[in-house]
């Protein structure tokens, strides 16, 4: 029931799921009637999928606290508590993302060696895309948390790029270690000193994100959500600025008419919905937040991501990860201390 | 001699100033023989010009606390020197950035009620042009940091956009109250009840930046650095993607002929050139740092925004504005003290 164009864009985003991957099953939460009718359009979808009317929904305008003590019955809560219970292996929801996380840390609760979960997604770069984290689950970040989403970001790679070596950096303002901030400085400073197998690349800037200079790009949630903001405020005004030039005379117009396809072509890799899906990493259980505004092909991106991640058992090898961190520092305490 | 064509590019450059501009005049700190040598190709610049060589210089690497320690004989120490002493109205330089920041902080000092320098520059907007500051002046700021940069800016957007009452905002994650951390909330609530008249709108986002919602954005350094270049990345990417485009087949070909000069246009708009000089706010004197990058006609702009500020009297007025700030929390104290 969340997100501009709910429950229809929903409805039709499981149906392009359901056609990609035929082997898919789903559970729909909301109201009851509303589905059952959309439903009666899409009778492959229908067979598929079972209805689970919820009386209640959490609105855009909804407070986390608030979602957390009033939302029992929403259809946000009750999608999380399915996974929770192991009858769905993943959640996604086109609503409100401070409610979407506060009630999927407090029902699934964050994976052991994990203080604080983050938000990640793909980037469009010149070489295929970068995953991008924290995106605004964490204003404020320590050094121990960056490191936690390296960890989690590298994972996050593998399972959605395919990369079987995914290279991590800290995004910074300059690439020298003098650079940036005390947190940031420490952050990396662990990484290097780390005995994961992570392929750290050290400090990257603003300009790598695009560039894709590595695979995986570690920030705090402020940063993040600025950056990911940005770009796409700079993609929309190239596109405005495109637009209006191509409009601008009749040879402009006839050459439009011509390279359309190529331009088409552009418009599809920098495409908000092609990245739509946004990871919550480091919770017990897969849950995707698909952007509030995108339509059907956006929100199926979404629940492809899910898929993913449930398929390439991200949360297992994160665990695996954490634990393999842990034990290294603990045989690292017992070694100084000897 | 700072920049990465130096001393050829600012040579151009100036005398690109000069046509514009037949009223300037110029102090040329570097070295001697190579300036000379320049010159002599350009009679007219030769005239209104003043050779002083330097026997050293700041390297791109030169770590700021070297440039202070080390940098008392080398040109751009020399040309921050002649703002000090009067000789000079602006400094410009292509140079290392922290090394000029450092010289600049140290020769000129900060004005009086500014406890840090900031570094602002414009972007494109689909209404002209935005005022962003800092772009990587302080790492860290504090609430009364980020207020005297939004004063500052103010002042600045008014000298530079010729804006009569800019509008200012603060970037933010969100632009509820609630948003963001403390620093950034405790800097909102100091401008909402701030007896300046300046038109502060509230919280901004990343996307407002490109749409241009407002005349001033106000950010850290950090976040500042990032988002410019994310932004610088981001047009790279989809002039990339474009060039690729253009060049998939013959029609696209033959497309991206008829429609050039108007996607000439759009490349001028968001020409990273167009908008150089990023200018230090809040020093007893205009100090402008030029891309390094750039060319003849981005250091002209440079000199464009040091002339702009010199002529509308940024200093003094960010000095008045800062003055009445200090004068009405006074007012207030006493108040609350009867």
């Amino acid at each position: 029931m969340g997100g501009d164009h709910a429950p229809q864009v929903v409805i039709a985003g499981a149906d392009l799921a359901r056609e990609r991957s035929p082997e898919l099953r789903f559970l729909l939460f909301g109201d009851g009637a509303q589905l059952t009718e959309l439903l009666r359009g899409r009778p492959q979808l229908a067979a598929q999928a079972a209805v689970e009317h919820t009386p209640d929904r959490v609105n855009a305008d909804t407070k986390p606290s608030q979602a957390l003590r009033q939302g029992r019955h929403t259809s946000m809560r009750l999608a999380i508590d399915a996974v929770k219970d192991g009858r769905a292996s993943a959640a996604v929801s086109a609503g409100n993302t401070g409610a979407l996380m506060a009630l999927a840390k407090f029902v699934l609760k964050t994976l052991p060696g994990i203080e604080r979960p983050a938000i990640a997604s793909l980037m469009p770069t010149r070489r295929s895309a970068t995953v991008f984290l924290d995106l605004g689950a964490n204003t404020e970040c320590d050094a121990d948390n960056l490191v936690q989403f390296a960890v989690m970001g590298e994972v996050f790679a593998r399972a959605v790029l395919g990369v079987s070596k995914p290279t991590v950096g800290l995004l910074n303002i300059g690439t020298e270690e003098v650079k940036g901030h005390d947190t940031i400085r420490q952050a990396a400073a662990a990484l290097r000193a780390s005995p994961l197998p992570i392929e750290f690349r050290g400090f990257v800037e603003g300009t790598d994100l695009a560039s894709g200079t590595v695979d995986v790009v570690v920030t705090d949630g402020f940063t993040g959500n600025v950056a990911l903001k940005v770009a796409e405020g700079t993609v929309a005004l190239y596109s405005h600025f495109l637009r209006e030039a191509f409009r601008s005379s009749l040879l402009s117009k006839l050459g439009y008419f011509l390279a359309r396809p190529a331009l088409q072509l552009v418009r599809q890799r920098l495409d908000p919905r092609r990245y739509n899906g946004a990871m919550f990493l480091g919770l017990n259980g897969i849950v995707v937040k698909s952007h509030g505004g995108t339509d059907a092909l956006g929100f199926a991106n979404a629940i492809a991501v899910a898929v993913d991640l449930a398929e390439q058992g991200t949360n297992e090898r994160i665990i695996a990860e954490m634990r393999r961190l842990e034990e290294e520092a603990n045989r690292g305490r017992h070694a100084r201390a000897s």
